[in-house]
Order: C-alpha cells, then sequence, then structure tokens
C-alpha cells in the first residue's frame, strides 16, 4: 500500500525536525525546528495540488485548489509542535493522516471537501497554556492573552508568532466563520494501551475526558529530623505523601475510566534532616462523566480535610483549571463507523479520550469526533511512543471516506 | 540571680551577628556574623581572665589564667554557626553556659580545671559535612578532605577559614593530645519537646541517637496523565509516596524512641500532566538503641523492596551516612546527677539526644555527657527557638559544679 510509505516517509522527516536529535522530539511552537517541520508539510500540500494559508493566529489550513476557502468543508488536522522530549507520533500521526487523504484522493482523482489544519499550538509546553490555536479559533483566547503569555525566552505568543504568520492586530479574524465547518475529525494517537493491547488499529473516540486541576499546599512545622519524636510532628512532607495515596486509590474507587495524577512536587525546606514545614503538589483528575467529575471533586477536597485534619495540619487548595467532559458527535461517529466498514474495516471500537485535544475546544462549535489509532504499550510525551504505519494508514483511509462529501448524515 | 541576666545578654547579643536580622540567626561558619560572635566570646572570655588560643582546625579554646593548656581539664562548649534562618539557642546555649560557668567561678574565687571550646563548625549547612572542627579534633577529617568541601561561594574549609585561625599545613596539630582532657560536657538545647512539656529545665543525657541516612530513586515510565488508566501506571511519584507513609508507619512500630523522617524529595519530569518516571526522596532514619537501627534497616529495605515490587516499578537505595548510636559515659552522667543534686535542682531526669553534637564526635575518645535544656515546644532550627534563661542559668550552674575538680568520679 502506497500510503504506508508515504506516511512513513512523512513521520520519519518530521522526526528529523528537532531541538534533541536522538533525545526525542523536541519542536516548541515557533521554534526554527518547528517551522521546518510546517515547511515541510507545506511543501507537500503545495505538491498535491493544495493552497495554503496561515491564518492571523498561525493556524495552517489548506484545501485543495478546486475547494474554495469560503466554501463549506470538513476540518481535519492536529498539530506539530512537541513536549520537550516527546514523541515522532502525537500530532504528528492527526496532520499527517489529513495530508495522505489528500494525496489519495488526487490520485484516484478525486476532490475532497475537507481542510487540513495545523494547529499552531497544543501542548502547553512552549506558553504554559494549552491549545492556543484551536482556542483562538474558537474564540475563547484573545490578544491580551496571547501577548501575556511567555515562552522560555520571555517572547510572547504574538511576539514568538509574528515571523511565522501571527497578525497581533487580527487575531479576531481567525475565529471560525460561521458555515464554512461541516465537521470536524481529529486523527490522533491513543496514548493508552488499550488499543494496542487488543489488537484493533482503530477506534472512534465517543468522549473526550473532563479534567479538574488542582494545586494543593500542605502546611506543617519545620523542626529537627533527629530530636522531634514521632507524636510530636507536623510533617507537611508525611501528609503530602498520604494525599498521593489517596488520591490513587480514590481514582480506582471511582470509575474505571477515571484517572486522577500527582506529578508535581516540592517541598521546603527540602533537607534530609529537617521535617519538612511545607509541601506542593498538583492533583489532575479526569473523568468522562460529569458527574463522576463533580463526585470526585467532592471526595478529593473531603479526603485533603480528613488527611489534614488528622494529622493537625493545615493546607491550601486552588483550582487551576476545569474542563467539562465532553461528549464527541453522534452524527460524525456514525460517519466514522460507516467509513471503516466500507473500506473493509469491519466493525471498529468505541473508546474514551483521557487526553485533551484540539477537538475538545472545537467540539462546542462544530460537529466534532476523533479517530484514535493504537499506541504501542500506550507509551506517549516519550521518545519511546510508536505508532503503526498501516494502522495511521488506516485512519487515514477511514478520514478520506468520512469526508468524501458534506453530508453529516 | 546575675547569671540569668549575663546569659541574657550574651544570647542576645550574639544573636544580633546574623545575616538575616529579622528572620533569625544566619551564621555560616567563616562568614563575618559568626566571626563577629566569635569575637563577641573571646572579649567576654579576656574579660574573666582566661587565655583564647585558636587550634589549626579553627576551633575556639579559652581556659583560666591559672589553668595552663598543657595541664588535663574539663572541655566544655558548642558551637556559634547556625543553620541559614535558625535560631539563638542552638550552639550559643553551650558556649554561653560554659562562658558563665567561668565568669561565676571568677567571681566566687574559684578557678575551674575546664577548657571552654568553641567547635568552629557544627550544623553541615555551610560546608555540606558537619561537626568540622570537632572531627579534626578526633582525627576523623583530614586536610585532604577539609581542602576538597566547599562552601556555597566554592572556598573550601582551609581557605575560608585561613582569615579566622587556620592553619591547613598544621590541622593534624589540633588533634586532641592524651592526657589534656579529662572528660566532656557539652550543653545544648533539647530540640524536642520532651522537657518543656514535662516541665523540666535541663536533663542529662544518657545516650545519642545512632542515625542512618539513606537517598532513594525510584523509577516508573513516564506517560500521560489522562490516556493512562490507573491499572496501566508505573508511577514512581505513587511509590514514593507510599514509601513516605510507609517509613513514617515504621518509625512509629520500632520503638518509642526511633524516628524516620522524609525531608527531601524531587521528581521527573515535575508536570502537572505526566505521570512521574522518576523520585527521589531522602530517609534518615535514628535511634539511640543499635539493635534496633539494625532491625529498622532491614525493614527499610524490605519495605521499599516490596512497594516497588507489587507496582512493577525498580528503585536504587543508596546508604549515604552511617552514625552509630552512642552510650554517654555513666561516671560523667552520674557527676552531673550528683552536682545537680548538690546545687537543689533534686533529682534531674536522664533523656536521649536524637540529634548529634559534636559531643557524639569526641565521646570514643574522652568520658563524655550531655545537658540538655528544655526547648519551648520543641522548636529548633527555626526563627521561634526559644529556651529560658533560668533554665540556662540551671545548667551554667550544674557545669560548674560538675568540672569543679579534675576527678571522673
Amino acid at each position: 500500500m502506497r500510503s504506508v510509505e508515504h506516511i512513513q516517509r512523512d513521520i520519519e522527516t518530521i522526526a528529523g525536525f528537532t531541538e534533541t536529535p536522538g533525545q526525542g522530539a523536541t519542536r516548541p511552537t515557533f521554534s526554527p525546528a518547528w517551522a521546518a517541520a510546517r515547511d515541510y508539510v507545506i511543501r507537500e500540500l503545495e505538491a498535491c495540488g493544495c493552497r495554503v494559508q496561515i491564518d492571523p493566529a498561525g493556524n495552517l489550513r489548506a484545501r485543495s485548489a478546486a475547494v474554495a476557502f469560503e466554501t463549506p468543508a470538513w476540518l481535519s488536522g492536529s498539530h506539530l509542535d512537541t513536549v520537550p522530549h516527546g514523541g515522532n507520533f502525537d500530532g504528528v500521526v492527526g496532520v499527517v493522516a489529513a495530508l495522505e487523504a489528500l494525496r489519495a484522493a488526487r490520485e484516484a482523482g478525486k476532490v475532497l471537501p475537507m481542510e487540513l489544519v495545523v494547529w499552531a499550538e497544543e501542548e502547553g509546553t512552549t506558553f504554559g497554556l494549552g491549545m492556543l490555536g484551536s482556542r483562538a479559533v474558537a474564540g475563547t483566547i484573545d490578544a491580551d492573552q496571547l501577548a501575556s503569555i511567555k515562552n522560555g525566552a520571555g517572547q510572547s505568543y504574538l511576539d514568538a508568532g509574528a515571523a511565522h504568520g501571527v497578525v497581533p492586530a487580527r487575531i479576531a479574524d481567525a475565529r471560525l466563520q460561521p458555515g464554512r465547518a461541516v465537521g470536524l475529525i481529529e486523527v490522533h494517537v491513543e496514548q493508552g494501551p488499550g488499543l494496542w493491547n487488543n489488537d484493533q488499529p482503530v477506534a472512534v473516540v465517543g468522549a473526550i475526558a473532563g479534567r479538574k486541576q488542582y494545586r494543593l499546599t500542605v502546611k506543617g512545622v519545620a523542626n529537627h529530623a533527629g530530636s522531634t519524636r514521632m507524636s510530636d510532628r507536623f510533617d507537611a512532607l508525611a501528609g503530602a505523601g498520604e494525599v498521593i495515596v489517596a488520591m490513587e486509590r480514590l481514582a480506582r474507587e471511582l470509575a474505571h475510566d477515571s484517572v486522577i495524577t500527582v506529578g508535581q512536587i516540592s517541598c521546603k525546606p527540602n533537607a534530609m534532616n529537617v521535617i519538612a514545614e511545607e509541601a506542593t503538589l498538583t492533583i489532575d483528575f479526569r473523568s468522562p462523566s460529569m458527574d463522576v467529575l463533580g463526585r470526585g471533586d467532592v471526595l478529593i477536597r473531603k479526603q485533603i480535610d480528613a488527611i489534614s485534619d488528622h494529622r493537625r495540619l493545615t493546607y491550601e487548595l486552588d483550582d487551576v483549571e476545569f474542563h467539562p467532559a465532553l461528549a464527541m458527535d453522534e452524527r460524525v461517529c456514525a460517519r466514522l463507523h460507516k467509513a471503516a466498514a466500507k473500506c473493509g474495516f469491519g466493525e471498529i471500537p468505541t473508546t474514551t479520550s483521557g487526553a485533551l485535544h484540539d477537538a475538545a475546544i472545537l467540539a462546542p462549535l462544530v460537529p466534532t469526533a476523533m479517530l484514535f489509532v493504537a499506541s504501542r504499550d500506550g507509551i506517549s510525551h516519550n521518545p519511546g511512543e510508536f505508532s503503526r504505519y498501516e494502522d495511521i494508514a488506516t485512519a487515514a483511509t477511514i478520514l478520506g471516506e468520512a469526508v468524501r462529501n458534506r453530508s453529516l448524515d
């Protein structure tokens, strides 16, 4: 199958654009490595007869020359930016699948009513906040906010993006125009082991989990590690340890598909021989069910309160962010199932996305669904990330079939 | 009682020598604040008829002019260096108590066969290793080692100390001369709440706890916090959390006077939305019983192994330091009890030191004991540290009586 070869070449070429050769993909948004990857995609698009635009927020949009930008079309794409030392598939797969769908249609002498999108920023590691390109298109972030968030070099999104097509004065013009989008389909790697372990190449995403994030600071009393008996301690780090264990247990008890992660921790004074007076950690809680998110929020607060209380510690719990859980559009999901069957892939499963994606930002505005590709052992945000080129080609084929006309049904 | 006034003035004056006025005592060894505190002590010693020497390792030694440095005498003293933002009593109390014992004897027309010692460095926060002055006198550290340890400004102990009496070529000459020391008595604040809570001003220390320190690195797999189910995780920080809780429980189960502290922690990549692939923490385990230290060491290793095993994590456990538990000399302890009774303080209790002190370094070489002064609420290594001036005066009176002659019995 020629698509497999094209996809392998695309992915390997883009993998070469990294700030950390030999140590994974590192492509911060607007970096030279990121720009080189986007330039490669532009050349490939132009080679298959597409016209390319960069919108004022820095998103790349491309359509076949036969499909005017003013007409309704499907949107499909993902992102090229990565976390530091990330993998070669996260984001890239969604861009390459849409690119290959356009190529395959052209080879077959067909025109797809589809616009390929490369969202300018998704991961959140470049500017400390993620999904910036899709937020600009959804109108949920404005130029002032984009001017206030900075990358590691101290440049704002607007300043860093100016050389790459961002037009600060026209950010609002990037907003989605009514009637231009039929629906949105994002192909993405699963980033979990579910499909891989069940030997399924692809699945339709029925819902994207909601996310609540918190920052917890536990406060005790610094004291001497040798001369303070266990019963006389107000040990903030021991309290934090109990919270970590309790959050993990709570996630298992809440629902089979809810997850809670403590991924960040620090303590003061952070000395081997001093009992910690303060420990700060983050809590990231996700579930595809709004009901579970609500119940879990109550239980998280209750458990932290109980742990602090029995240890005679105090605490501050700050809400960092809340994304509601999102059901995908049933019509678009049905189209993907039908397309898979029609292309000879049989009945493909439906799953849930634990991760947020650009699709979650657009879903409230456009009929949206996602197509997941199996991730080997579920490894992601890691140089060991891998998906089979055959599976990505399968996704590209299903995508091409699903967007072959402008109908939602 | 005049002693109380002297002691209050000494402590308040020394408290004024700090790099962080208003934010606790910060007197790194060989800093200007440390030197100013030592100069004050030298002036006070000279004012009460003492001769002062600085030995080649930087320790201050002072004897009444009537007691030649070549003759046997008791040693008593402590340290003037502090942890950053420490209290005004840790170390200082032992220097001031010995100083007041010398003053009171002179006022009474007596000569104490006692040498006051200010150990040059005790806390370990200046050069990353503690009790350097007493180690040099005990002969357990040499010039090469003192040349290799550096302070925050990158100066070695030898370089930083050169302006304060350290003679690099003569470090070996600081070693204890046989026959010069009858015994050693260190007065120190308890740094725990035992005496304060029981309304006891002072206690004899019968043993100094031994200490085992470890550094543990737990290793898992970094993965996406949203898309990795709880059952598919190898979460290094969750493993570390379980270790923290297990160490705390183990300390309580081992013995009433054993303590285990996890005071330092870090994790990688330390991101809110990434499952930690690595978590590093320190374990500080102390007990006055060598048997408990031995059993505890086995159980610490066993528990870490079991936690890693059931979580399918790997780990590295490094031994950082081991100080054996030390019984104090029974004759010196008995002298302190008898001296307390003779001075009208009745039967004073015997306790254990959870913290290490310079006395622990000298104890294998010289008959040694300690006298603890009550610490308010057990607060130490903290600007809130406080001991009653009356209680320190009580300690000085008992010390003066205990060292009134050269007999050990």
